[in-house]
């Protein structure tokens, strides 16, 4: 154990991943809700997960480090550094599990941004990256970047994963704003994958992408009107939305009270909007709200934030 | 016959459908290369096709106005504007037939542009673009607007037809040029649509989609490296590259030569290079016509421009 600090504590926040256009690619990160990650120099060189709090159901997560997204990526650490010591860790979950809000990936990120400011020489954001990535392999079945780089990075991502790891931070306008609202059912992310058919008809190809350029212009020259027709997702959505009772009345509430653009956050249950300016989205926060619990979930839980340009940070 | 002009010609120029990873949506306009057509106003309510010129095997294409891409969208334009006159129509192509650049979009465009100087109430542009997709239809046995748009609009454009035909205007970066290049021979559009499969691997859908939002972000925020790295075709160009003999020696020698991304300029056989600075165009433009003659096409026709950012004009 070499010197520098013993211990640190990250905050890794929670994230929108496929943003309904961008499936595997895009990502956004959200503010006020994140999982808290605190790492300790041991001697030993090896990994403990000691606790693991918060949201219902945090007990249940492994603390078996070779099977817990946070723990994966430190052992690589270890390895990968060739660290003359190892790791302690607590996990604060403030993600709801199975959520579709990226818990996984801000356990993961969480503890290698926290882990890494015990570092002598600290990695650079990309190793960061490519560690992380082991932890969400654990939970989705393979390396998808698209929580793990807003996670890290902050902002909306466009992330890839192969031949390396890479991600670009794309602009968007500054009065964007986002609504997320969990129904509180609990939805497993390779469920979600294993309902996707392998193949898309060219056309469809051809109507997303037509969106998906469109989304992208308009993130980038603030365009309103084209984020709005640009953010319809025809390939994976019509695929999904029967995993999430009250799915089309939320989006259809939403849409009616205004948002830019409604479609599933990550995998889901959680659904997210996007919305132009803060005036209007806490009342689409709460139409989402009502129209989850007139579909029969009763604790939904909904956010207003904005995009946000930070990504993990250590405490 | 009411008051006006009795006679207008436009010019209307070549242009590179696809461009990559943007099958059926984009496209931009080239300067230098085009179209002329010269309309007349006649007595009767009718389309007649007098005479076309210019490019070897012009006098192959059909006079008879409702086979022809240019006289389609008159007749529907003197019976939806309810017209008291008709038009005599003659065509200079400057664009070789069958080459990929957009030679029936061109006669179209060029064919409402000059009729619409000759009305009393100019159509709006929108209903322009939509007259000439009834002459693409022709061509390509559906409404594509890929080549129309960007020859009525110019610049960089992203189209769509349904619900409506519209367009949007992509910005790009003030310094990128092309390099067209037409090796010579010949490529029916609707033989190019043939040979493409109906579905495509989802997998190969989100390797495109990261490509197309990197390229997209890419001319939005004039960032060469985005470009460079999202202007490679993963659907469309494996199924065609076949189709034109030496496209693989081709596109080697332009990226050899310095080129951002090289690919398929609409259907082909002409190949497109996207390229940083006029400096190094005229070089990569040479060795793409001298890679087609190693490959047997000793009469390729190379053409560097910036993207047009006018679209068809009346001269």
């Amino acid at each position: 154990m070499s010197g520098g600090r013993a211990q640190a504590t990250a905050f890794a926040p929670a994230t929108v991943a496929n943003v309904a256009v961008g499936f595997d690619i895009l990502g956004f990160a959200i503010d006020g809700v994140g999982d808290r990650v605190t790492v300790k120099k041991i001697p030993e060189k090896t990994v403990r997960i000691t606790r693991i709090t918060g949201v219902p159901g945090a007990n249940e997560i492994p603390c078996d480090a070779i099977t817990n997204t946070g723990g994966v990526p430190l052992l690589n650490m270890i390895e990968r550094c060739q660290l003359g010591f190892g790791f302690e860790v607590t996990i604060e979950k403030g993600i709801t599990l199975g959520s579709g809000m990226g818990g996984s990936a801000a356990s993961a990120v969480g503890a290698v941004v926290a882990a890494n400011a015990l570092l002598d020489q600290p990695l650079s954001r990309e190793i960061l990256l490519d560690l992380a990535l082991d932890g969400e392999a654990l939970a989705s079945g393979a390396r998808h970047a698209d929580n793990i780089a807003p996670c890290l990075y902050g902002g909306m991502t466009l992330s890839e994963v192969s031949p390396v790891a890479s991600v670009i931070e794309l602009p968007f306008p500054r009065d964007l704003r986002v609504v997320v609202v969990n129904p509180g059912s609990r939805l497993d992310t390779k469920q979600a994958r294993g309902v996707l058919k392998r193949e898309i008809e060219l056309k469809t190809h051809i109507a997303q992408s037509r969106r998906l350029a469109m989304f992208i212009a308009g993130l980038c020259e603030s365009n309103y009107e084209w984020i709005k027709r640009g953010c319809e997702d025809v390939v994976i959505e019509p695929q999904r939305a029967h995993l999430i009772p009250g799915f089309a009345a939320v989006k259809k509430s939403a849409l009616g009270a205004g948002a830019l653009g409604c479609s599933i956050s990550g995998a889901g249950p959680s659904v997210f909007a996007l919305v132009q300016g803060a005036k209007t989205a806490d009342t689409i926060r709460d139409a989402m709200i009502r129209a989850f619990a007139e579909s029969g979930s009763i604790s939904a839980q909904g956010w207003v934030s904005e995009i946000s340009s930070r990504g993990a940070i250590v405490l």
